[in-house]
């Protein structure tokens, strides 16, 4: 890529170029579609958490005025599932039902509530079997598996164990060691518009499905398999998005309904689900219990972490042995330790299958690391913002579990951030009830192996000029919201000389768009972004060949930029782009060029290598300042600042909006979301009145600060904005209570309940200490008496 | 191009790409779609043929509850039209109307119903001018000029002289010279699906019109002129579309009228012309009137023609100029002129704007001179097969008027033809009432020159293969269901080895796809066939490339076809298309590649050379055989041979189907359809059941031939099929008329009442020359006495 003296787009403070389409209501949405001949679809549910069904009798439902079509489970027998080694789903349940919720008959009618009347027609016979609803249940060995697999003895679905370095050694060798046990309880995205399909089977036996998903290129793999068509046959077609959050990046039920409830009754059969539906449908965060020790010297530099996780993952795999993996795999990270161990265990669970949320799998074990690395610092009577740099990783250096480093801006991070906070001024100098928190954290820019295809391009691009000035970009890539697509414009419009809006990026659609893995991991500017830079800067030497000749400039001397191409060297030397492109078709035909992204290889060699590695990590820092009313147990965040290290920031408004969204969605977890079940299977709050999301009156402020890297991978150097930002704020909540109100919560999130019970506790215990003669430790701000546990 | 042994796809019987689509309902055109908040607009039009608009107050309307938005012609002040040198029209009239249905004003409102309820309360104050209404009201000085022209005296819009050769020379050697005078009156296209457009405004400016169009590329570029906006920010989407004919193939005002009317309202806006609103809308076959003189040897060589025509070419310039042109430009082909002159004169008159439909041109002359030949022959005792096959042009040579022809079947085309319908055994030996006739053709495939941006590639294709096998087209061009999607997706199937319903040809749309000029001028299949072609190739390259490397056979031993890649040599040495994609996607990551099409140079340097060169023509013969009933005047054709040289037939069903259409549509023009106009400038006949197309009952036997020549330049050989095989038709059964009751009628179409009076005239003229003792010819088989002109 060669480089500019100056960027005309990049850097800019643009708007995205959806962004007035959605704020006008102009942008469409699979909801908002309408085909001819359209009918609805609704989805019959398990009441059961745990049943095998006997028989299904559908033939009132059939029979029912305004009833097109009603299919059951045995009609698609092929199984699927996100992962290759997760195929343990049915687009509608064969045998046995796994949760309430689970999909058991689908119908599709004139309308939804013809649809809905024969739902209650069908009548299924269920064998109620006892359920399995928690870590400790999955454990045991007497209850039924809910999944039949003769090599286990209870309902553990994936059980990992990485060893680098000599941790028992590393932990002999340090001053301090620290163990415990912390919970991170299942939540879940609440996108705002919930999961939609459209399912559309032409008389030629070709299907498309227009689906709000995050991943169209494995819904069409999966697609195909399960309805044993070519994959040429099978098109995915994704709309405008209303975000996803992870919650969309995998098959679901609906989408595989509409397209075979279309292919049955001849017509364009749609299902949006109700928000009840998507909280069952669900795949949101693991609920994690953890177990950790960290062992460090007197100036607080880590000699080893010895972990242990176990993850609730519901009914059916999901992405649940990445989600195994990305639990320990990044535990190290924003620091150097030279010894680590983990061991994890992934446990079926009669609840709704879980899956990734935006920081897949290392979010709950980012607030125990961090909350831990608090007390450490208290113990060793550092600053914890010190403890952090101190072990900061560097740039250009191996991890032990062999993940590659390429650019770090975390200690920048962990001074702006504490600099934004007035953190010297405010930590342990604040009256009770007031406190402030720091935590670090790290997220990968795309995972460095695909679920399927080693070794091929992970993004794709077509990119086309026409001859009126507009540029195609065309990429598989599943922009949510996030601002993706804007990302494409942005790094097309820079290379070629024109304005994002003269770039026109196609949605997603596997008929026309080149493979991109999807919306995940983060990976989309990244690798999209790379593979646009590839494909504009081969149309980039078309035009410069052409102006060359043209103005009779050298091509080095010549840069384009605003709709010209001039000459470096005496800007009135130019060209108007659209002419360029003329000559340039006229001598070199019909201008498009594909370009593409594979990370380079990456990672050690041991089983489970693949599952960590990325071409680039994006460091964060949070730094809280909260209010405890000691009283109730409320807990109010008054200022959350996040500095993230984002590479090159393309566009800065749209990465401090993830930035800030990630932020915002940290405290929603830290404080207010919680997804439980009942002792039936039954979640406690499926709906937006009950389950917590902050509103706006709740959400803090949010100072967002952005640090710019330059990571040698990315695309004009940048990493990833949108899921790495979130983890911090929750231990940076957390700590900041500690700070407030002396009590240390190993449980998220931190209700009022909790605070209360914590409060309560520690009395009892200072109550007990006291009594007994003395103190079982000190705090530095002297507010009350903190328990800190020593190395035994 | 590699050549295979045998071809998998090309030349094969299968179905459109579209066709399952299209009979189940499953196809979606304009009138299918729904968007969101979508609004109905509705035109209001001059009820005079010639007047000033003195004012116009929508005022009322724009206060009707229900409506959104009113527009009038001052707000779009910047003319548009087909060619660059006919920018006479505006979306709506601004001081002037010039036929009765001229465009007013417009008006957008929540359903059709109350759009014109407020067309009812516009006020519009009109001062009624004299109206012109005929060739020759054009001709006069006395009448108001439709558009002010101080270079002209009357409404003559367009005149041409151009001369090749020595004319008078020529007739000076010929042994008999014929000079008649001919009239083909207009007649219309009458497409199945009226024009229709939705336009869809968007807030960043950027607006997208799904429109029936012909020719997406040059409306967008109508567009942007009149939107004074970047082309780049306009949108042209071409949907299914239910025939065109050369009807839909420029700028209408409903494309105009439902994007402006978008931005005025901020919702989308469709418009669909009812079938009255086509008939005026039209852009129909030009009424001509024609004067033709050819001279012969005695053997029936052709030593002269002389030629004049006069269009009515109505209210506005249209393709006019093209139109003028294309009257005499093919007229010497199928055959070798040596000297050839010809003078056209387009004329403006107070009616709805001719333009061009299939043959444009090219059919009324051809009417006349296969008339004038049938004539001749019967003078010299000739037959009128012999005739033709002797005046026969040759493959590679060049036309006087520097036409370059590359292949020809015409011969075959003759023989094949007369055999068919068993020529030698009937012309001439049929009893009174029943008669055969035949004639020659000849047409262009795809105009040499372009439009707008000359020396530019016509077609411009993207081909894009998927690692799932599926293989994407993507070419501006448009199918207006012809086939020409599916000749793309054969002609890509064949050479990439895959089969046509693995590939998918993305529907034109401005900003997805190439340039490519569009559906007229039967240039589809030849140029973006080509386009296809160029970039199918260059994907086979990289395909080979690697399988090549897998299967250690040299790239020269391979071959593709039925998703396999083996060797010629041992076709047991193979593998599957998806691992090849998969290799060779995995070296060279993304698989695209343009492709594009230039027709060479052609032509000759004289003024308007330009306006007749193709890069292959065409040739077609028919021949009819009809009852003539002499107490009605009706004539009943029972079987039209139509034998077409379409050099290679990439599918003959889609072939054998246009030649089919073309045949149908000669046979309605030659007996039934006309467009004729009232005093006051109202058609007579502007609804299906009034405007006679033919039904099935109607319709002859349609036996069609296809020749195949072969062409070099042409896509594995081929040539149009679209256009052509119309023309002959219509003389064929003029002759057959002639050979059935021995009357020549030099008008088209020849109506009952036509025929009544030609019989009459011919008696009185029979009976005048047997009363002065002489006959003024013979007939051959002595039915009854005939007219034949002689030489002066």
């Amino acid at each position: 890529m060669t480089k500019k003296q100056k960027y005309s787009v990049i850097g800019k403070r643009v708007p995205k170029i959806e962004g007035l389409d959605k704020v006008t209501g102009h942008a469409i949405f699979v909801d908002d579609m309408k085909l001819p001949r359209m009918v609805y679809a609704k989805i019959l549910r398990s009441p059961h958490p745990h049943a095998l069904i006997k028989n299904i009798d559908t033939s009132k439902a059939e029979a029912h005025p305004g009833v097109l079509a009603v299919m059951t489970g045995k009609e698609l027998p092929i199984k699927y599932g996100i992962l290759p080694s997760s195929q343990d789903e049915n687009a509608l349940a064969i045998d046995k039902v796994r949760y309430v919720g689970d999909e058991v008959a689908a119908v599709a009618a004139i309308d939804e509530e013809t649809a809905e009347e024969a739902l209650e027609l069908i009548e299924v016979d269920y064998e109620v079997l006892p359920p399995v609803l928690s870590i400790e249940d999955a454990l045991r060995e007497d209850l039924p598996m809910l999944h039949e697999n003769p090599r286990r003895v209870n309902n553990l679905a994936k059980k990992i164990n990485l060893d680098f370095g000599e941790v028992d050694k590393g932990m002999e060798e340090a001053d301090y060691v620290l163990e415990e046990d912390y919970l991170f309880e299942a939540n879940t995205h609440v996108p705002l518009e919930t999961h939609g399909a459209i399912g559309d089977w032409a008389p030629d036996g070709r299907v498309t499905v227009w689906s709000s998903t995050q991943t169209p290129h494995y819904l069409h793999r999966e697609m195909a398999k399960v309805f044993e068509i070519p994959r040429s046959h099978v098109r995915i077609i994704k709309p405008h998005i209303g975000s996803g959050f992870g919650g969309k990046s995998e098959p679901f039920a609906l989408e595989f309904c509409v397209a075979w409830l279309s292919k049955k009754c001849g017509r364009p059969v749609k299902l949006i689900y109700t928000r009840e539906e998507v909280f069952y449908a669900y795949r949101g965060r693991h609920a994690m219990k953890m177990w950790l020790k960290v062992g460090v010297k007197k100036d607080g530099s880590i000699t080893a972490i010895d972990y242990k996780s176990w993850l609730d993952g519901g009914g059916y795999g999901s992405y649940g042995i990445v989600t195994t993996y990305y639990s320990g795999q990044f535990l190290t990270l924003p620091y150097k330790v030279p010894n680590f161990r983990f061991e994890a265990q992934r446990l079926y669970t009669n609840k709704p299958a879980a899956g990734p949320k935006r920081g897949h799998g290392s979010v709950q074990p980012r607030f125990a690391i961090e909350a831990h690395l608090d007390k450490i610092a208290e113990h060793l009577g550092l600053d914890p913002v010190e403890v952090r740099i101190k072990n900061s990783v560097e740039a250009n250096t191996m991890t032990v579990n062999s993940l590659r480093i390429t650019s770090c801006g975390f200690v920048e991070a962990c001074e702006q951030a504490a600099e934004k906070l007035d953190w010297k001024d405010k930590f342990g100098k604040l009256p009770y009830g007031k406190g402030v928190g720091f935590a670090g954290s790290t997220y990968i820019s795309g995972a460095g192996k695909p679920i399927y295809w080693n070794d091929m391009p992970h993004s794709g691009v077509v990119t086309k000029i026409d001859r009126g000035g507009g540029v195609a970009v065309f990429c598989g890539a599943s922009d949510i919201g996030q601002g993706s697509d804007s990302m494409l414009a942005y790094v097309t419009a820079e290379i070629l000389g024109v304005r994002p809006i003269d770039v026109r990026v196609c949605q997603t659609d596997t008929d026309l768009t080149p493979v991109d893995m999807g919306s995940y991991s983060s990976r989309v500017t990244f690798m999209a972004g790379n593979a646009a830079i590839d494909a504009a800067e081969k149309l980039k030497k078309l035009l410069l060949d052409v102006a060359s000749e043209h103005l009779k400039v050298p091509e080095e001397d010549l840069e384009l930029a605003d709709n010209e191409i001039f000459s470096i060297k005496d800007a009135s030397i130019c060209m108007d782009f659209i002419d360029c492109v003329v000559l340039a078709e006229t001598k070199h035909g019909t201008l498009s060029a594909p370009g593409s992204y594979t990370p380079p290889k990456l990672g050690g060699d041991y089983k489970g290598a693949g599952a960590g590695p990325s071409p680039a990590y994006s460091f964060t820092t949070a730094a809280a300042e909260v209010d405890v009313d000691v009283e109730t147990g409320e807990i109010k965040v008054h200022n959350l600042v996040t500095a993230h290290d984002c590479g090159k920031a393309l566009n800065p408004i749209i990465c401090e909006g993830q930035v800030d969204g990630s932020a915002y969605m940290g405290f929603g977890e830290a404080v207010l979301e919680v997804q439980r079940i009942t002792k039936k299977g039954l979640f406690w709050t499926p709906s937006l009145l009950e389950y917590k999301i902050p509103t706006i009156y709740d959400t803090p402020e949010l100072n967002s600060i952005l640090v710019e890297s330059d990571d040698p991978e990315g695309p004009f150097g940048a990493k990833e904005s949108g899921e790495g930002p979130l983890a911090p704020s929750i231990p940076a909540i957390v700590n900041a209570v500690y700070d407030a109100i002396g009590v240390r919560i190993n449980e998220v999130p931190i209700t009022p309940e909790r605070v209360l019970r914590a409060i309560e506790e520690k009395k009892k215990a200072d109550a007990l200490a006291l009594k007994n003669g003395h103190t079982n430790g000190t705090h530095t701000n002297g507010k009350t008496e903190k328990k800190v546990e020593t190395k035994v």
